[in-house]
């Protein structure tokens, strides 16, 4: 199999519904460039929403880190899509026979070693792959919507397809930001959608019994369990619930609920009126909202969300530990170039996020920029995390920030640092923040620094081997003059 | 009914498990004195530590808002508990036999004015009240765990539970932060815990198969599905995958899927061989994380996606809609008391989120209350809210922050604003952070704002109404000595 993480290049979308294009996206941003083969009228203006969409979504979930996007294309006919692509990801409906005849195409068009990928939500990859030559390269991929935002992908292989195959293709996606859960046994829906489809067949049943309507049954959600379901599953939420005594215990003692009627357990028929009922519940639910317009909503929650659970414990939980080794893993550009006389110590883009009511990025959003540069300083002068741990820190004592511009969501901003002076305990330091590329200051900010043995909340001299490497940058940037601004104070001159 | 909103003040817990603490701690926060009766030994421990828990959520969830917390106490017998109280709310275990009889028994010692309200999960309050006397005032509140954090609660009446009782149940648990979820038509498990169930189920059937492990079905949604369920049910997010065409669009395209074997829709018997299974796996999963530690991970992962979503367009969104109503609810006690001779711009306490890795308050979040600080200033001075979207704005241009202590999590702090100076177009204000109580400053922050049309980008001269208040507070301020350390420069002395 030619597919390693990093080789894979340019890869095709068959098929480029609200899923193909979702890859797309996922791939574009990715550094890949993703062809799309679709008929339909509407294909194109689609895939690029998309990705305007999923742009901003990125932007949003990792708002320092630097991507290099790979180009969107669009061919009109597969053989054109799949030539030269080092990876084939196939979305079309969920019709076997019409997925059946479309795979073998794509396999007439594409060298044997090609894997192809299916986003089958729960058709079986042994039926699938039947007919095809070189059955060993396929494999189920099967993604859930937002596919540029959402983790979750579920590998599931046929009877023919190889080891080396699924492991390939999971390492594929792993490096694309993906969380693979191997689905070992085949089975129709896999395993996310046996259990969307219950709560979706029991949801029918009470409102085709009239208990609840499409809008009720979502806040018996989304205010409830959906808020638990975002990082824990049912089973480790049923485990707490049992204390102590862990899951033995919530087995003795919730078990006999089996027994109560507490399923309807049996798909009602989707009768027209059922359909009707439904469709006008849903309507009354969104409430003159547009597709669209939820969509923005949905995206903006759902990076949020994935934001906050990148800050739940050391180093993430769930989609936010997944999020937090991807973008570790995107390469951090920070030190590679530096033409300027002073220390590059941060580049990134504003984050939406950061913006406030006036429209500009909000101040304390620059001094948060400007504190992770004092921190890149730091670690650059060997007072790094480990420095921390080991009881030793630098604290800022005092800060000068003077703000001669505005950035704006997505700006790109570099800050630069001139070491300024230092002593025994003291560092002295100026950063000026521009936007990428451009000389004119957005903001500057001078900071004193202050030495300290954390433990005994007490002051110390800086040790040696750190002075050593502070004098040969202050040397360093002393040949510069000091910026004008520096030991400004702060008054109405009159 | 004697219950109103903001009548309660001593409430019952019949029940002191997971859920009837939980309940308790939500009464303490809310300033209502919580009487639990639970015999069993570890019920004392468990709801104080319960109460810690919940505690440190609201803390973070609500960082700016100040709590003045209710009594929990215990009583020894069911009546010493239900003495005098304005509301019972019974969390017994799930049977019905047992409810019957303790719910007689609570009857017997209050008055019949006061409403009873039960944590059952799904059994049927009609049946459940079918013995009282007066059955008008018993109503089922089935919440979530954990009670003080999420914000679900089921009210659902019997046959004979007058709508008065239902009203002002609702009344009074939205008043203490929750969101109601009416179920109009009695049904065994309710909303919620029917569709839970079905996921259970479900599960269950995939380990008896051995298609899945508790730990997969679990990632199956926590890093797919559950994310969406955090903010947007199963209905409204199927509306989105149906696009443009909407709810009838999708259903013509998923309703197909009925008919595939998508679901085993039958509840496996709980053999004893199953129930090991499922307890091997879920203890597989914890790899060997207490229920302790899981708990405080669960709380931690809550409070951000419910912060999260609070920060979800204008007003937030799903339940962090709900906690901005709540937390807006709560008086704003900043304006009410002042003896301090300047202006106090804000009031609040020191969120977990906060904190850096050396253990104090990390240096932006400084800026971003002193930030939220001079807003309150601009508000007085008649420059708020409306003023910037009218397009005029004060944009701040230089910024003067010390450090002169530390905040640490939880610690109440009050920052106090002086007026230096001001002329035509400019404001030079000082504001001091101490700790509440405390005179001793922990960091100053000097700030020179500019008066701007915001939609030419332009500096303008600042209008007579607001000039005149800035000199009123300018010239009350101004008996007082500026502060040693305005107009202070940054620099190493020698």
């Amino acid at each position: 199999m030619s597919i390693e993480p990093s080789s894979v290049k340019r890869a095709a979308l068959i098929g480029g519904g609200v899923i193909g294009a979702g890859w797309a996206a996922r791939f574009v941003l990715n550094g890949i460039d993703a062809v799309i083969y679709d008929p339909s009228p509407d294909a194109k203006e689609r895939a690029q929403n998309i990705l305007t969409m999923a742009r901003k979504a990125w932007a949003h979930l990792m708002p320092g880190v630097e991507l290099s996007e790979g180009k969107l294309s669009f061919a009109s006919t597969l053989e054109e899509a799949v030539k030269d692509v080092d990876f084939v990801q196939e979305s079309l409906p969920e019709i076997e026979s019409l997925k059946q005849k479309v795979l073998a195409e794509i396999e007439a068009s594409v060298a044997p070693h090609v894997i192809i990928g299916s986003s089958t939500s729960g058709l079986l990859p042994s039926r699938l792959q039947s007919g095809l030559k070189f059955p060993e390269r396929f494999v189920v991929g099967h993604p859930f919507n937002p596919v540029y935002l959402l983790p979750l992908v579920e590998v599931c292989g046929g009877d023919l397809t190889s080891e080396e195959t699924k492991e390939k293709v999971s390492a594929f996606y792993r490096s694309i930001g993906m969380q693979v859960l191997h689905v070992r046994k085949e089975v129709d829906g896999f395993i996310a959608d046996r259990l969307l489809e219950a709560v979706w067949r029991e949801g029918l049943w009470l409102i085709e019994e009239g208990v609840a309507t499409t809008s009720e049954l979502d806040d018996a959600i989304r205010y409830g369990a959906g808020l638990r379901w975002s990082f824990m599953g049912t089973f480790l939420t049923y485990r707490l619930a049992g204390g102590d005594a862990g899951m033995r215990h919530f087995l003795s003692q919730f078990g006999p609920a089996l027994k109560l009627p507490w399923t309807k357990l049996v798909a009602p028929e989707l009768t027209d009126r059922l359909a009707d009922r439904i469709a006008e519940q849903s309507d009354a639910q969104a409430d003159g909202v547009s597709v669209r317009d939820l969509e923005v909503l949905r995206d903006e929650a759902l990076g949020k969300v994935i934001r906050a659970l990148a800050s739940v414990g050391q180093k993430g939980y769930a989609a936010g530990a997944t999020l937090n080794d991807f973008s570790a893993s995107l390469s951090d550009k920070v030190d590679e170039e530096d033409a300027q006389p002073f220390l590059l110590s941060w580049r990134g883009n504003v984050s939406p996020e950061w913006i406030d009511y006036n429209g500009h990025m909000t101040e304390h959003r620059y001094l948060q920029v400007f504190g992770e540069a004092t921190d890149h300083v730091l670690a650059e002068i060997g007072a790094g995390s480990d420095y921390v741990e080991a009881g030793y820190s630098f604290y800022t004592v005092e800060t000068h920030i003077r703000h001669l511009g505005q950035a704006y969501t997505g700006m790109k901003l570099d800050v630069r640092t001139q070491i300024l002076d230092s002593d025994s305990k003291k560092l002295h330091i100026f950063h000026t923040m521009t936007e990428n590329g451009k000389d004119e200051p957005i903001a500057t900010a001078e900071h004193m620094l202050l030495h300290v043995n954390s433990k005994q909340a007490k002051t110390a001299p800086i040790p040696e081997m750190i002075q050593k490497k502070i004098s040969e940058l202050q040397d360093d940037h002393a040949v510069h003059p000091k910026p004008q601004a520096s030991g400004r104070s702060i008054g109405i001159s009159r």
